[in-house]
């Protein structure tokens, strides 16, 4: 019986640019008394790591600068229904205004996603393997809308250490079938299990997993494998 | 801490027309040794669902005879490509090739989604609910594709006993601003948080979830809540 484990990991510091990811991290998982294992996860909500990669910019709060920021960190605009865009940011990301938080902020502040999560979790887990000397998987994550169904859920911007696809193309089932559901999004699976135990007071940013199959552990790209490209969407 | 802990729940049955889920369930949840409590959740696949309720077709393998069933359980196409329809279902969900399962099923077969998701995940809660005298939330979930991300993840099709949306219109971060994320589509968090821990041989038809925050439980309904009305749709 392989249970996976979802523990929040709080912490009340105010990131800010320049801080750093790491220690903030170790503290809040001193504070539960979980120690790092082999195969366990981390996930990070992208705006703690946009905070301290100073991706923080001034907002005046009216809808001109709003728009303004929107557009510049999208390389497309899809549609747009008054003040909500839906962008493709310049990371190949399809969202909600260009992912850039404009609540649950510092006053006369937006907060701007990742100039590349993946590097961002490539070297927050380097960082952390080097503290604890443990193999494990980062998950960096954000919320998002969807189409043809109401509510956000939290998927993945980027991630180091596991394969953010499951791929089981040319397997078969137990009648001798070829699976048809053969590539299953584990990051962004992972990112919404985490996002079950997160308190929206902005206080909970990371989420410890224990549990998830050692095969899904690895080298991926979520830019890489999980943006669709523009060709293969039949919505775009 | 508020951890959340998800328990597979194997089955070797083959479940079939007039099968009662039920007797199933508890033999899954007494092989593991687990006992049910106020609070807990259980999420079923759709697969065993329509099984059950004997919805399996005879499928020649032919395409004609594929996008035939497709077309029958869809009230509109949106798009084609190949063999790949995006459909409109009866249910108002827009999936993949009406959610119509083609492989993983017995020779010469198809499994068609429940007709009604809500009304099932309500019957087999109201059964669990006798048979324990403990109040639960049941999800019922299927596997969709989506727009603009590679790969596919769980979703729920029906739930009973959860709030589907956890609603913060009108709450305030610590800063005072009016929070942006303000409807989270838990029950479809719920449903990628199981399928983490489901193994792809067709053998988990059900998953255990314990530890969801109490607050989420009450009434509600995926088909009145997550599905988002055309007229709502910006990709419809």
């Amino acid at each position: 019986m392989a249970q996976l484990v979802v523990t929040p990991l709080a912490s009340s510091h105010r990131f800010t640019a320049g801080d750093e990811l790491l220690s903030h991290l170790l503290e809040a998982l001193a504070q539960v008394q979980l120690s790092l294992e082999d195969y366990d996860l981390l996930v990070v909500t992208s705006k703690v790591v946009s905070k301290c990669e100073g991706r923080v910019v001034p907002f005046d709060g009216t809808a001109q600068m709003r728009e303004a920021l929107i557009i510049g960190e999208s390389r497309r605009i899809l549609r747009r229904r008054g003040p909500l865009h839906i962008t493709e940011t310049h990371q190949g990301f399809v969202n909600a205004n260009a992912g850039i938080d404009f609540s649950n902020t510092e006053p006369n502040t937006a907060v701007l996603l990742p100039v590349d999560s993946d590097k961002s979790a490539r070297a927050l887990r380097a960082q952390i393997e080097h503290a604890t000397g443990v193999t494990i998987g980062v998950v960096i994550t954000d919320t998002f809308g969807r189409t043809w169904r109401n509510g956000v859920a939290d998927v993945a911007l980027g991630a180091a250490g596991i394969h953010v696809i499951d791929d089981l193309r040319g397997q078969q089932d137990d009648s001798g079938n070829t699976l048809e559901v053969t590539q299953v999004a584990i990051a962004d699976e992972i990112a919404s299990a985490a996002n079950l135990v997160v308190a929206k007071d902005g206080h909970t940013p990371f989420v410890h997993i224990r549990g998830l199959a050692t095969k899904h552990f690895g080298a991926s790209s979520v830019a890489e494998q999980i943006l669709r490209s523009a060709n293969d969407d039949l919505f775009r």
